[in-house]
């Protein structure tokens, strides 16, 4: 299982690509826009000029698109995965997209005789450079067995947790949850310096406690610097809490929390913050209780 | 400053008030209900029969009751500390109150002569037990550091962190924090279930990035388990979350999360589960997805 | 323009069908179950065996079916209405769907030559039957002009509103509104009643001044009898908030009531409760006071 | 019963004070600043420079003051109304204020022999002015009764809802039913016209149907023109809100769209437009959608 097609090398597929290159594996990239492909091929990638290229000699097929519909379209449309691969062939996907899609893909994949594993991931930018991403995997376990030493070459924490769309299950939660820690900190630091007490040493206390959070260690510095930038985009997040709402009422399951954090990051977009770090929940915070700078 | 007298000998201030004897403090404590005395007796501390046999001769005065109006009373009414104090003398409210009672105790210690600090806690019967303590001190500096040694028999982490009521201000910033993450990991853990995603495994990787928490990590198994012995009982959370209510109020910051999990609390109490952890939002959150047990 | 072709003779469709013919206009009728055409034809319709029977010789086509895959199934899918119409025919979709997908419908329909509108309706069966639904229409205005006739058939208040779309954004809004002052009005009859007050006498007051409603009009006689026969069910109007959360995303509009009242619908239905009338939410409304009967 | 004194002869209780005096009562007004008392003589009325002076020699005494704590003051307090009263003096308070302060006034009355009503209005200065507010009464029914002539003299619509307290209570759901009201019309019009869609018949056609408001009938027009010249200012919805969000808990009543539309109005408020009028929730909402002018 040596040659691994890579299709969408953007600011996470380009560095995970690089990293399988420098595993050993044989990649073949593709992307819509071509630079990025010379990019991997000065990282002694190869290039392919098509899907079909990337797909039809690969062992196993990754791909790490923006969104629901762009999976669909790389892994099912026309001139697509589908179309080009062989039997038993394995395809990761390793974006972020609704588990419904996600289980879609599975069962499409099922019929043209393909393996499909969710492989959505967190850690961001940096985490893709490092090769010490978290990976979510759902799907067959015989399969995430076979996509393990793969995936060992992007990632640290790589955990099966269920069936089809069960990766994008994790992420989903993962994101509600993040954003809501956000959200949290975000009301405990206005309400802490709304009242004249040291955000500073507020956080200290805070954080040594039962409210401690990652976030509270990573991003509670960018909301009392206003540093807003990204990092994560709320734009991105607010891609996400729509997967996160898909998510929840395909399920049936009740967020309130989640749904009302899902409204504070729709208003940060539409008010023109999408470009901020999600820190920028502080922002909008701030400006709520008439204290925006 | 060796004699300290101690009001409020419950659950949290019996063995904060052992703790202080095992540090070679003279302790005369009282307690509404004397047998909470003769406790503190038999741990070596002296017993008192009233407020004013307490207050008299202390250097210190430390006070831990529920709730607001009963520091008003135990601190500024009739036959309370501030009647039988003497110039100087320093009271240390241990309680989780409303910031602006907190304020308000300082003011009128102002007036009596008496210097006044809000100090309350977090960490549990446990914490005070081991004399381990998280606590937020809102007040003087010069008093704060006197007081220091004295809560350092019963605490470990001691932070200065503003003017009067700054205590109670991150003691409520905490609770509502708790509260919050609590609710979030209840909605994450009920998605992942309802969605056949192992929670466990869920949790494993939930933990290890972004969306890490102390209550996570404290509180998740509770949850999985449906083991929702108290703990810290929804009731007292809702008692907290009606001082953040009322803090975020005066202080002019709107809290979208905070309020919105307040009201989950407050449910839960009205139907009758205040007596549960407050990992019990799990619980109605199970519920309100039609997947109660 | 005396030949109107029908596709989707449901609950609100047939009578609206039987309408028309009421008013005179040769109705051919399609449904997918034949037994909806068979009352159809009893009415004096006419009945069709395939989409395409029922649209080639018509002037004017009407879809009245549940959801949006549905109308892009019979509009714009294979056998679907666009390959069988014929330039210039007028098709009115009287679904309540998202407002995107009835712009995609009507950009489907200008590339086919075909004028398409929006015009979902309010009033519920009722209504249908007795012909006075309220009629919210998106399009171009002489398209308005030329279906108004058609439309008095089955409605009595018929407003054009706004381009393509704008019909169902208006419908969004109104579901938007109906199920915030549905719980809105539960919320204040628990209030109400859990505080010893006679709901019956506060309706009468409420009602009298601001708070007044149609819902509390026709709704809290349901709540305080308990008893929720649909009517309208939460199923239906679960549904119809996926549309209302989809469309305020889309406009970039943060609805931060609308997305709290959507989870208490979410969850009635995960709970089973989605066959009762939307006023149900007064039961769980009841449950969360701890009252439930 | 023929003299009533009147306490509270602000932009309510002036012109309260004046129907009575039209209506053949011997009115005998206080108020703190003497230029109202002056305004109350002019109208033919008797002014008192004290409470003791204003109560001593009535038959019935009306109290319209700001908040809970004033209501407390100037009943219950030093030189109050109960120091100042008569065996079975009729004492109606129609202040808006907490239906637990309410009672604890009843009940103090109780013991000083004076009967209580609470008796809050609805219908604004407007409803002052002409003698026509709605009154929601909470006492004993012959209280009641005997209270009603006098009240027949300020209100049109006068009714009794239930004991001590239940006046305040309908009142406070009144209010819980307006604010939310308010921002359901305003989510719908924002999302109206960020889809445009031409807000004016949408109004036109949501009132026409189940969506319909008293709301919608009279705030629509100061919505779409953004003019929110109060009316009922913000700041006083905002303090009615906290006598909601204490009724709900004290009754043990969850109120997530209570509570949500709350922090809308403490935001508003805390931003600095706590006087506007309460359809500037409007201005909020829009300002959320990034849709600000």
């Amino acid at each position: 299982m040596s040659t691994v097609g890579f299709i969408g090398l953007g600011t996470m597929g380009l560095p995970m690509a690089e990293n399988l290159v420098k595993a050993g594996y044989d990649v073949v990239g593709y992307n819509r826009s071509a630079k990025r492909v010379d990019a991997l091929v000065a990282a002694r990638g190869r290039g392919a000029s098509s899907i079909a290229e990337a797909v039809k000699d690969s062992d196993v097929v990754i791909t790490v698109v923006p969104d629901s519909p762009d999976v669909e379209a790389v892994v099912m449309g026309e001139g697509g995965i589908f179309e080009n691969s062989h039997p038993g062939q394995l395809v990761i996907d390793m974006s972020t997209i609704e588990p419904a899609t996600a289980r879609a893909v599975a069962e499409a994949g099922a019929k043209a005789g393909v393996r499909v594993l969710d492989a959505p991931v967190s850690g961001g930018e940096a985490g893709a450079v490092e090769g010490v991403l978290s990976i979510m995997v759902g799907g067959a376990a015989a399969d995430f067995a076979a996509a393990k030493p793969v995936l060992e070459a992007v990632g640290r924490t790589i955990v099966h947790v269920g069936p089809h769309g069960a990766g994008q299950t994790v992420k989903a939660a993962n994101q509600l949850m993040v954003a809501g820690h956000l959200q949290l900190l975000a009301e405990a630091l206005v309400l802490a310096e709304a009242s004249d007490v040291d955000p500073v040493v507020a956080v200290e206390v805070l954080g040594g406690g039962l409210a401690g959070s990652t976030v509270l260690d990573r991003k509670s510095e960018n909301m009392l610097k206003r540093d807003f930038t990204a990092g994560f985009r709320l734009s991105l997040h607010h891609k996400d809490m729509g997967i996160v709402t898909a998510a929840a009422r395909e399920a049936g399951v009740a967020i309130p929390l989640g749904s009302a954090v899902a409204q504070l990051i729709a208003s940060l977009v539409a008010r023109g913050d999408g470009g901020l770090d999600h820190s920028g929940l502080f922002k909008l915070t701030e400006e709520l209780a008439g204290r925006s700078q």
